[in-house]
């Protein structure tokens, strides 16, 4: 890479740090549990997080800032959860950075919230290196996208905390290599914890559910340890 | 965006547009015909390409140059078919760049070669921003990966001379809507050549090959016009 240009990429990477920073702290404040949905593009981001927003409104207070470089589709579709959503249309830029997501929380009191989903833009390189301050990041890969795409992409994986294997009802059909596909992503990340799920049959759904309302559980809120 | 690194990264779009164009140049006065397939990770851009070199090679001189983040999968995949191809490992950069593609093609003589295809680096985004001197660009869109995508990433498909729809064959498995895709397509590029194809069932793959023939004919090679 250019010389000066990667400076300058490393000042604004620095910048983002410093913010995603500063909302790790108010989602630490808010007793907030965010969680950052990252892929390829048409990867099933959207349709899972459809279902986990009907799912967990049943229980909790949800709301969603949704990624693309165009267009208010994803917010529309996701708005029939029933649960507040916000578009960030990034006018080009193939990631989500900090200071978006800062800007789109403007208005929301994160205090009435329990769970904040970001979905990314589709992309599985750039949203690697901008922290959002989420406290995990899931990486979705599609059975219909190939097994290989943790070693041709091993920075995305590296850098999230769980994977979560989307469409696993087309598994058949397109040939799906389980095995292959752990092997993968646990060479890129050991021990990873990985979720199969169907936003069409809904299988995993309850698994996974189960899953955020615990990880959101052990999320000490702050109002709880001063009290 | 941050100006300073607005204004580097135009510089850079310059020199890799200068790059491009000389390129163009040679491949002109080699005679050879080359395209680059641009896509989303997974949409079977390596299938596809396989099976289009494999065909090629029955009756042109073909070449591939195939663009990863890591790993060498993909050129050893392509190579089962027979032509040369070589691997570029990008190192993290999300997209191919004309310096990559000049750097690769050392050593090759083009005179040699009817055709060169470029794998690039599976990114709905970047690619679009960088002209590698290709005769014509081809966006990959597999039925998997929902009819919306032209929508949300535009400008790689009004960067693109043609699209190609993969994975034909799941088209009734993923309730794929063909008259929502064409509209989608259409509505970004009015009048875009689009092809149906499949790599496992070979659908589509003769109509595309025809193309390419047909392509590479119109191209009038130097070595025609001066002898």
């Amino acid at each position: 890479m250019n010389p000066r240009i990667l400076e300058i990429r490393q000042g604004i990477l620095k910048k983002n740090d410093q913010l995603a920073h500063g909302l790790r702290e108010r989602y630490m404040d808010a007793g907030v549990c965010v969680i950052d949905l990252v892929s390829s593009p048409g990867a099933g981001k959207t349709a899972f997080l459809e279902e986990t927003l009907r799912r967990l409104r049943e229980t909790h207070s949800v709301a969603a800032l949704v990624g693309d470089l165009a267009t208010a589709n994803d917010a529309t579709r996701l708005a029939r959860s029933g649960a507040p959503v916000r578009q960030i249309e990034t006018a080009g830029i193939c990631h989500l950075e900090a200071e978006m997501v800062e800007r789109h929380l403007e208005g929301w009191n994160l205090n009435e919230l329990d769970f904040l989903f970001i979905e990314n833009v589709g992309n599985l390189v750039c949203p690697s290196s901008y922290d959002l301050g989420e406290d995990m990041r899931a990486v979705l890969m599609s059975v219909t996208e190939g097994e290989d795409k943790p070693l041709k992409y091993p920075t995305i994986y590296n850098s999230s905390d769980i994977a979560i294997i989307t469409k696993i009802d087309l598994a058949d059909a397109v040939e799906f290599n389980r095995k292959e596909a752990y092997e993968n992503i646990n060479s890129v990340r050991p021990n990873m914890k990985i979720f199969e799920t169907s936003a069409r049959t809904k299988q995993g759904i309850d698994e996974w559910i189960e899953f955020v309302k615990s990880l959101r559980e052990t999320k000490s809120k702050k109002v709880n340890t001063t009290s």
